[in-house]
């Protein structure tokens, strides 16, 4: 070891920065524990105002080494396993319920939080592990049968179907008389509490919380907690100020007769704040929690060390960022003063409702959660732009992938290059989750991931499905295009029409305001059910503003859901068909939700959709006898608009492509 | 007086009756307060095994007399209530809840049990009265509102929106501390006792249940107990055997560790045990209860005076006909031998729940409902069949509609000569609901009777909506059409083949196991919601055979519903529209669920609708620029077929004019 530390002392107090060698390091480590996005950002901001290049250097090797330190050796799944229930014995306890959610209940968890991948092995991004004394079992929904079954060790798990075998029936079954089957109460809802609560008393025994996780007790090697860089959401970006939005929702609470709000949910803080982090990959969160009070203030519970210079000004003097330490004390001071607090029950976990025993609880949905689904017009405009530069970024990959054609490209090299067009674009700062580059038979693996082992060449007669998408400062997108490589099939024409039938007849919709995406979900599935094909996912999602690329409340499913789509909402149209071991096909679009405006006649306000995705679909895929004229003159339109607004933003070569791609269907 | 008692005790005697005068007398009674159809059917074998004639006119002079009878006279609105509250007050009660519904929680609803009815005026088939000291409040849903604010007075009652002002927060309101509302435990549900009970609690009173009904002390000159003639249901009508039906479903019972279920619903127990009565108007049900054990017995809780001669042979040994009063103790002993029982929530009155504190109580839905629901070939076989003759008899009204044109025809002689024509049908036992027929403007009313008041004439350059059904011993019948009176407008036209083009996209669709009436519902829209129009009820019902033209649990409809649509259940397509003030649209056939068979390339179990309704659609309300290929095709098809099994069945005129009427769109 040469002076390095000596020299990072020194470069440190030179500029000003308030930590010394053992915090910066141990700060750097929590910036690399963070989404690979932080390192890309102007992170070494958090270390001084102004950090000269040499502490720039010096920061950058530092982390380079971290990042590329070994992983400390871990034991193996049994041992795992082994420590845990030893660590469980120690503490009286026999059982211990791990879930695949952190504290937040989100989609996006750090990898600190992997509790389930690290005991288990299953990386999916939903499931439950319960281990007792002599038998252990992992819970997965039908998407992630097969995952579980590579991933987890049948020696040590059984594996089950979330729904089909629930966990609660087989801990009624397990469970011996007696036994105490513990949780840690920041990791499930109330409503999974009372349920393996029942379960266990069912078996005669009992369930209890534990003040600390026995699991990460025992994690070797366990990732430091996340400390990615926080920034400003620009208004001009985010169309409102914090504090309007603060103002909003806090006179909203008060005229129900709330005193304060708890936020649990990264993404309504970020919504709520103008804040943008990078805790999580892909999606621009910073993991905290916040209190709003009726009067509009803050007290916002994050580690202040992540906050970049200029937020605290940014979030101004109603918003009080404190340590998260301090959040159980604030629940409880809001408690002993008998306050009426609003908690959304379906999110906030079972640990905030224990702190706030004595306060008057008002169950309700998060107040952030339908104005932050609702974009306002700033926010349209922005996605606007953002689809046009990523239409442009994925009309040049599908002129180079037609160029390369049937080469010996493969799945990775292809979503690399897609993943490198949009870097050139304005605004780019990461995707918006894992590109989905499948061809041939991976293409019907609905959530699938490239890898070396896994991945095939783009072979000439089979089909390319590639999802992807990006966070840019203005907007979140996701796209899916189907592509054929050399000559399709008469069946992958018909299958790719029906498909696109479905796409067309929920993008061309009208409907009255009040109707939920689950009734328009049908209008995507007929033109496939006519011939008795279908596909097992939803039609469509809700999507963020430079957020989560899955957000609700609503949806387009066959599920019941009773949220009214409403003017603004951004969701996905993303009908398919998928035929095992052969092909996949997806045809995907964002759309907004937009109101019609007066017409003669109407009785309804009307909404409609309008189309944000801008990209051309593969016309060679297309059976037009299968099309009606209605079906015809929506696909010449939409490619003429694609046309219009793509070819001036791409080069003279990807132009003549794309003019040929976006012909009429009749020329 | 002449001697007729004297007489009618010597006929009783000498034909083997077990009455005596007074007995018969209040038989008599009760089969006047059962429904008309009752009065039709063979009831005087309920007094003796083969009455002679003599017999025979005696109890028909007595019956006439007793339906002649004047109603006693009845306190005015202001004084029942002043009686309920003088009622209540003498009970130390302060408060009381008046639902509409009886202790079957079903839409049909004899006339002793129209309680909220008799209180308030208000006659519509759903809503609550909530009486308190000082305040009153009749609480209905939107379809009642203009009949609430014209039956119930004002100056006695707040009449409320039943969602938008929900009774429970009223009573939290309205309620003073220490207060006690008191309740029928007999006529609401577990769910609603529940939710009053908060209500009160917020305002610091409390709920509490009577062990008899206060309002039925009072209500002076109440009906008695409807005691309508129970007869079998015979097997080539059900397809199954009672006791086949009682041994499918006690197994069912018993694999689930189920000792016995409590059945509440009489479509049910009419299902159950292939029997049918007249109790109620237009539904052949037999009011009763019954518990049906895991080893397929049956105790059925019903006045055995209503059993027809045969009846207790029909039913068999395995079946015990005990008296309604012993239905507690009944309970009891289950509750007192702690058996395992299966009781409905939704449907099951609380008093139930009540009885059988003590038995080990499983929530499941009623065990009938589904098998009901999926008719066999034998009842699809015959509601084919009762749809032919009802479509002969419609086709005959609408031949003689169309000659008898623009005369001075009103709504009430249309109506009664259309139900002529069905009366002449085999099987023909009563109409299943009160015919629906409305010229102009009172078409634009959903549920539009009409009256001598309210009638209007069939005028030229008017629509004529006539929903209508009839109940056949082989199905149960309900259709609409909507028949131009001269010249339509090009308004009327335009929006007729919108609402045909919602009833074929239903009509006409197909779809996988396992999608629900929720999800198709849309399809019928869409074409109404393109120019801004909708109807505001729901696309489609359940039917039953030879039972409530209403039954569940399926149900197309916007409302979320998780009910798959399965083979063998019959449901309604009937899309609308209204235009208040001026006509309404409505086309309505009944469908049957089916599966389609065997396809090549599919790759799910396809269901589909066949269409058991038959009769011709006015073509010259279609305007064929508005329909496609496939919706003109599927309408030419559809009268081809009505004209091949209709013809037949009708005479000459009639043939001659449903040739014209069934002829292509392009002809």
């Amino acid at each position: 070891m040469h002076s390095g530390n000596a020299t990072l002392a020194g470069l440190l107090a030179r500029d000003g920065s308030p930590y010394d060698v053992a915090a910066a390091k141990v700060l750097v480590a929590g910036v690399v524990a963070a989404a690979p996005a932080a390192l890309e950002g102007d992170w070494m901001a958090l270390f001084a105002p102004t950090p000269s290049p040499e502490l720039r250097l010096a920061l950058q090797q530092l982390a380079a080494e971290l990042a590329a330190a070994p992983m400390p050796a871990s034991p193996g799944p049994g041992e795992r396993l082994a420590l845990l229930r030893a660590e469980l014995a120690r503490r009286g306890m026999h059982g211990f319920l791990v879930p695949r959610a952190d504290e937040h209940q989100g989609e996006y968890v750090p990898l600190c939080a992997q509790r389930l991948a690290w005991l288990t092995g299953f990386t999916g991004s939903a499931g439950l592990a319960v281990v007792l004394p002599e038998a252990a079992a992992v819970f997965v929904d039908g998407r992630y049968t097969l995952q579980a079954q590579a991933e987890v060790d049948a020696d040590l798990y059984v594996r089950c179907h979330l729904t089909e075998q629930p966990a609660s029936e087989w801990i009624a079954r397990t469970l011996r008389p007696g036994e105490v089957l513990a949780y840690d109460p920041r990791l499930h809802t109330i409503g999974e509490v009372e349920r393996y609560r029942a379960a266990a008393e069912t078996a005669g025994g009992s369930l209890a919380p534990l003040p600390d996780n026995p699991l990460d007790a025992v994690w070797v090697g366990r990732p430091p907690l996340p400390l990615g860089p926080v920034a400003p959401h620009e208004r001009r970006f985010a169309g409102l100020g914090a504090e309007e939005k603060r103002q909003m929702i806090a006179e909203r609470l008060a005229a129900e007769g709330v005193d304060a709000t708890v936020l649990t949910a990264p993404d309504s803080i970020a919504w709520l704040l103008n804040i943008r982090g990078t805790d999580v990959p892909h999606t621009p969160l910073a993991l905290a929690f916040a209190i709003l009070d009726r009067d509009g203030g803050v007290e916002l519970f994050i580690d202040r060390r992540k906050l970049l210079p200029g937020l605290a000004e940014h979030l101004g003097n109603r918003v009080r960022a404190v340590p998260p330490a301090s959040f159980g004390a604030a629940l409880q001071r809001l408690a002993g003063a008998h306050r009426r607090v609003q908690l959304d029950p379906v999110s906030a976990p079972a640990w905030v409702f224990d702190q706030l025993v004595g306060a008057e609880l008002r169950r309700a949905g998060d107040p952030c959660q339908l104005p932050k689904a609702c974009k306002n017009i700033t926010e349209l405009d922005g996605t606007r732009r953002a689809h046009r530069r990523d239409g442009a970024a994925l009309t040049r990959f599908l002129a180079w992938l037609d160029e390369a054609g049937a080469g010996d490209l493969g799945e990775i090299a292809a979503s690399d290059r897609l993943e490198q067009f949009r870097r050139e674009g304005e605004h780019f700062r990461d995707l918006s989750f894992p590109t989905i580059s499948g061809a041939g038979a991976n293409g019907a693996i609905v959530h699938y991931r490239a890898s070396p082992q896994t991945e095939r060449q783009l072979a000439p007669g089979t089909l390319y499905l590639v999802d992807s998408g990006a966070q840019y400062l203005d907007g979140t997108t996701d796209v899916t295009r189907t592509v054929a490589i050399g000559t399709p099939s008469a069946e992958m024409r018909d299958r790719f029409t029906r498909v696109l039938k479905g796409h067309i007849a929920l993008a061309a919709c009208r409907f009255p305001l009040g109707t939920t995406g689950s009734q328009l979900d049908a209008l995507a599935r007929r033109a496939l059910w006519d011939v008795g094909l279908d596909y097992d996912h939803g039609t469509g999602h809700g999507v963020g503003s430079y957020l989560a690329v899955h957000e609700g409340p609503q949806r387009i499913s066959k599920l019941p859901n009773t949220q009214p789509l409403l003017p603004g909402m951004i969701v996905s149209d993303e009908p398919g068909y998928y035929k095992t071991g052969a092909y996949g096909i997806r045809i995907e679009n964002l759309v907004a939700v937009t109101p019609l405006g007066a017409g003669e006649g109407r009785e309804r306000e009307l909404l409609e959709f309008e189309v944000l995705t801008l990209a051309p679909i593969d016309r060679t895929l297309v059976e037009p006898a299968l099309l009606d004229d209605a079906e015809i003159a929506w696909l010449d339109a939409y490619h003429a608009r694609v046309f219009a607004e793509i070819a001036p933003l791409v080069d003279t070569a990807t132009r003549r492509w794309l003019e040929a791609a976006t012909q009429p269907l009749g020329a």
